[in-house]
């Protein structure tokens, strides 16, 4: 099939060095490589191998080099079609308690004022973060993980940002990192302490972002920090705190992100593309300038369609801009117990579909290889030889479903690193 | 609890009588009984008991006449909270194939006339569904219905209307009376000829109509038939069409339920009541002038929010009147392959809460009481002796968490009939 590259990728072994087999081999289902510059990339009667994690042949089930059983140690027989798993690029999973009654309120009339009166508000999840042990943290945001993990997502990030504290912020991130190992896929930490404006700091804006500042080194010396972030917005950060922070990053040679421009143009998209950063997140009202730093510094758009749908925000973000200038868009779900409250990628999939108008072609991709570029990732999220073995077995016919279904049981398997994690029957 | 009036019934065994023990109950979560006139009807730290598939007692535990394991059988340790079974009162789940091309077509800039000549529509799903045999067609809805009684529907009503002639029809209501007896759900079906005018009829609409009032008898004969629907709308069949079929089912006795008002106003909510119906589904357009008679006949509000997405449409039903009139508002998912790809109460609540700003707590009653009513059960939709042991066990703090979160994993455990039909660890 034009474009796919790896199809006559050579990386096995001869059918006779027995313990040299690929240690498994998918067979019979249609394969959606997205290793093209366009279309799903698409392998009909597919066939795919993996050793040490990544993957080792892919391309037509006719053109293997041998019988499955003889040129793996596992050979699955699959069908529907095969997906690289799934990226979501930006959240906030890790927390305490939920703001459902809080969503509750809203929807029976209650103000913001109200609602912050009634103890609500960001600082509420602040609170239950603090008072929970880090053990009660991960028992309460494993489900999460969990449910992004049965619908297709190998790779979490996951923000810090409710514990807005030296102590709070660290277990934030060492739950982060127990939920990878706890589930056996890649977690991203983002050092997000930079989120809000905790009550002891009030009216000391300034002061806080010090502090964030120097808790940033320590806990990179503990290795739990992959990137970092800030929410720059009337409501959040300015301009300048949020360059007191990215320059701390750069400092220590940590790749930057920022909650950028959702509800008003400060700039920050901008503010990414110079500080050659990772991605620009929400991007609602980013400017056509933004748009073109960014094009040209390479950072990733990531669209937030979740939030953006329980707040009925109307305003899109540049679309049109950013498919001229080549910016790649990514998805993520943003989840989060305010304004997101998502837990499948598929859901923001088809969110973005619907409010965006993305294909549901932009929409894999934006959930798989530019998601990826998002966190920086180059060795996922297309299926190639050389990558991880991240990938998904769905019970699809065409990959357009990914994009089309709200709630439904779509996948049937899913691997990370060549280990099937989950499979539904 | 205020309002909770099946507390104190008392309809079970003597701790002494082991042959006449409740086949089971649940202990240790919070129930939403919904059995009250307003609020959740929540009874904390609660107790349900449940015999010969119907609820035998419903209270706090503290109350119970012993203890669980000299009173019932099987003693089930629950947790967060359990409501009534989920009921999905408006679906078209059985089809072939699916639209997800024809999706992604209008995505990539196709108009409606573009999919038209590439052979979709609504007609490429009558093709589909008449192309398959019986058991191709509920090998391939089946699926659909797992998934929503995997997050939480025991009841499912689900429609004809892509066979669109007489053995495709009965084929198609076959497959949803199988689905019922495969899962142990209840399903109702619905006859909807009058869907839409298979090709064989262009141009003669009334003809068509004389096959669908001819059919009806012929199938209300073979027990597959326990209501009747139409398509009454510019683009389907117009009301003294709509009306023909109508007295087709009062001749026979059969209740009526109409697709009304979605598009635009002719009067088909005000047709459902004058003829004693079920219930007015979409009613995006119904009038004041409707409204009053619904709210005078007894018939309920369907609020189908997934076509609502899907469609990006603009225009609300008139919530407020029919709050005001006391008209009950269901939900349902419509899940259906052309306008809303929807296999999830849940995300149908969800939407609800977003885009009709209903409060969850209307979004759980329109979820399982009012869907009840629309399809003219009340043995089910709240908990409280006598009724149906159809509920759900889920892992949530509280009931507005039903209509906050995307996807996600909430359900636990899914009785219907006090049978265990799905428990997720
Ligand atoms: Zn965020
Ligand atoms: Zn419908």
């Amino acid at each position: 099939m034009a474009g796919v590259k790896s199809a006559t990728a050579y990386n096995g072994p001869m059918a006779n060095e027995s313990n040299n087999k690929w240690d498994g081999i998918i067979v019979g289902a249609s394969l959606a490589t997205l290793d093209a510059d366009s279309g799903y990339g698409g392998i009909e009667d597919g066939a795919m191998a993996w050793r040490g994690g990544c993957i080792a042949w892919v391309g037509r089930r006719r053109d293997l080099p041998g019988a499955p059983e003889e040129l793996a140690r596992e050979v699955v027989e699959g069908d529907g079609w095969i997906t690289p798993g799934l990226v979501d690029c930006h959240t906030h999973l890790v927390f305490a308690g939920d703001r459902a009654r809080e969503f509750e309120m809203r929807l029976q009339g209650a103000s913001y004022e109200d609602i912050a009166r009634a103890g609500g508000g960001i600082l509420s999840t602040v609170r239950a973060v603090r008072e929970v042990d880090e053990d009660e943290l991960l028992r309460q945001s494993l489900p999460r993980a969990l449910a992004l993990l049965a619908d297709g997502a190998t790779t979490l990030e996951i923000k810090s940002g409710y514990g807005l504290d030296f102590d709070n912020e660290r277990k934030m991130l060492r739950v982060a990192c127990r939920i990878g190992e706890q589930l056996g896929v890649t977690v991203r930490t983002t050092y997000l302490a930079a989120h809000a404006l905790p009550p002891e700091f009030a009216g000391r804006a300034d002061a806080y972002i010090d502090e964030v500042v120097a808790w940033l080194p320590r806990l990179h010396d503990e290795g739990l920090v992959d990137a970092v972030d800030a929410f720059c917005e009337g409501i959040g950060f300015d301009p300048a705190q949020t360059r007191r922070v990215f320059d701390a990053a750069r400092a220590l040679g940590l790749p930057v992100k920022l909650h950028a421009d959702q509800l008003s143009d400060l700039g920050g998209a901008g503010l990414v593309a110079e500080f050659g950063g990772l991605s620009a997140d929400h991007v609602e009202h980013t400017s056509a300038d933004s748009v073109r730093a960014m094009a040209a510094s390479g950072a990733v758009a990531v669209l937030l369609p979740g939030a953006f749908h329980v707040l009925r925000e109307t305003t899109l973000p540049p679309l049109d801009a950013f498919r001229e200038h080549g910016v790649p868009m990514a998805l993520a779900t943003d989840c989060n117990p305010g304004t997101s409250p998502l837990q499948s990628m598929r859901q923001a999939m088809q969110l973005a579909c619907t409010h965006f108008r993305l294909t549901p072609e932009e929409a894999l991709r934006g959930a798989t290889v530019h998601a990826a570029k998002a966190l920086g990732l180059d060795d996922r999220g297309v299926l190639r030889v050389g990558q991880r073995a991240d990938f998904v077995q769905w019970a699809i016919r065409h990959p357009s479903e990914l994009g089309y279904w709200l709630g439904g049981r779509l996948a049937r398997a899913v691997y990370a690193g060549g280990q099937r994690h989950l499979r539904f029957d």
